[in-house]
């Protein structure tokens, strides 16, 4: 395990070439394009980087403009917008061979008092009742593989499998997911391993309600933005819920809806993310 | 009726300094801050100028980074950061005295088909048998006056209004609003129009949980980011049901979801916004 969690981890550290710029690892990986989550984590970081640290994450919109390619590692250049007396906000551009394929802003605070409410935890199993990926996959008799290396370090359980969800037409998927191993005492860092596994499976919502299941190759699916919104602490190396599901689909895009639970049933986090679905063409 | 209405899409008639460099003029009014609404519509105009018309605008996200001085005119600068075969993406930020006040990013698509499905609209009384903004303060014998004379260009209609919204410590509003009088045949223009109207009570419901009623003074009360899905053609000249409701607040912020309904009951457009929600101090 201890392998497998420190690729993520070592994925986050990105490493400085000057003031505001930043040079990211690309994943190792035979898949042609690089996960969306691994692109905005690492753009995370660099952000995260030129801020003062007792200044939390507490926003971040970002959108998808090229695939990334695997060959070449990513360039991240941080725009410093905003240094405000309570908010600070940046601006990150990655580039890949001189071209922008994903731009970042996102918001920082200094700690602050306020009135307090949150929508409650959906009540669902709780993730020891329910099966990993290798044992959802082994039951059907295949031996998975994660695509990306970095998927090794998180363990990933669905409340219902995406193939029972897509049988039933429903545009909410549920799953319990953890970084496995310990992740530091460092806020940031659990607002950047979420960050990486808030784009896991939270598009297939969007065409499970047209009996579409992740991976089976009946739609070109993509992300184009990726929103996030931090609410309260929580630690990424702990179960969180992640309540998903789609309201929209048109003109081959689909909308998608994520809130993150902890296990106490505290909401630390919500998620908006368009995806391209365009239907493949029957050949 | 006319009148009014042609300051909401003067305000929107920018003026054209250079290639990607726009002036748009601040509002006539005494409030000391240019509305948010105000701010994100003229910096959609701005993008919506440098695209083919061809390309729909399907989503944007922005950040408010300082409040907008009235006094000023405000100078928008397109950045052309992605022309793709099927997406176009556009960056603008809006300046005033040479500091940033806003950062709006944008993506256009051009028109594709794909699987279709939408949250259905709630159950709601038809706008004609609720009391416009005049009437419901002329009932409490309050002459009222809007604080930017664009708000004389919409109509809005709370289905409950916000203070017994606030009694109820509900954190969800329902309103139906339209532009008033005729907003011509041109997409982009109904999709700016409702970017300026869909900053309008939004983030009043991150305080009626707690008993605020927005403009009561118990909270100070600052738009902080600003996102939006465009899902399906519509006219902002034609009621539109504005759905919101208020998922979290903590650490000073609270966050409000909205989705825009046309009176036929058809999803076209979803709203996420985060704003500042700060108790104000007893004096």
């Amino acid at each position: 395990m201890a392998d497998s969690v420190s690729s993520l981890l070592s994925l986050l550290d990105i490493e400085t070439l000057d003031v505001d710029l930043y040079l990211g690892e690309a994943p190792k990986t035979d898949v042609q394009r690089v996960f969306g989550g691994h692109v905005a984590a690492q753009a995370l970081v660099a952000a995260v980087r030129t801020v003062d640290e007792k200044r939390q994450v507490h926003s971040l919109h970002s959108y998808f403009l090229r695939p990334g390619d695997p060959k070449h590692n990513i360039i991240f250049h941080v725009d410093r917008i905003r240094e405000g007396r309570s908010f600070t906000t940046r601006r990150v551009v990655a580039k890949q061979q001189g071209k922008a394929i994903f731009h970042l802003s996102v918001s920082f605070q200094i700690a602050e008092d306020g009135p307090e409410h949150a929508d409650p935890m959906p009540d669902v199993p709780s993730p020891d009742e329910l099966q990993t990926m290798q044992q959802l996959f082994a039951g059907a008799g295949v031996d998975w593989k994660p695509p990306f290396p970095e998927w090794s370090s998180v363990d990933l359980r669905y409340v219902t499998p995406a193939n029972e969800v897509a049988r039933a037409r429903s545009g909410r998927l549920q799953a319990w997911f953890r970084a496995l191993d310990h992740v530091p005492e460092v806020p940031h860092l659990h607002v950047c391993v979420l960050t990486y596994m808030s784009d896991m499976s939270l598009l297939g919502t969007t065409i499970t309600p047209h009996g579409g299941i992740p991976g089976n190759h009946n739609y070109r699916m993509a992300s184009l933005d990726h929103a996030m919104w931090f609410h309260r602490p929580f630690r990424a190396d702990e179960w969180l819920l992640y309540d998903m599901r789609s309201s929209n689909a048109f003109g081959a895009r689909g909308l998608a809806h994520g809130q993150l639970f902890t296990e106490g049933g505290t909401l630390v986090a919500t998620v908006m993310q368009e995806g391209l679905i365009r239907p493949m063409k029957k050949s």
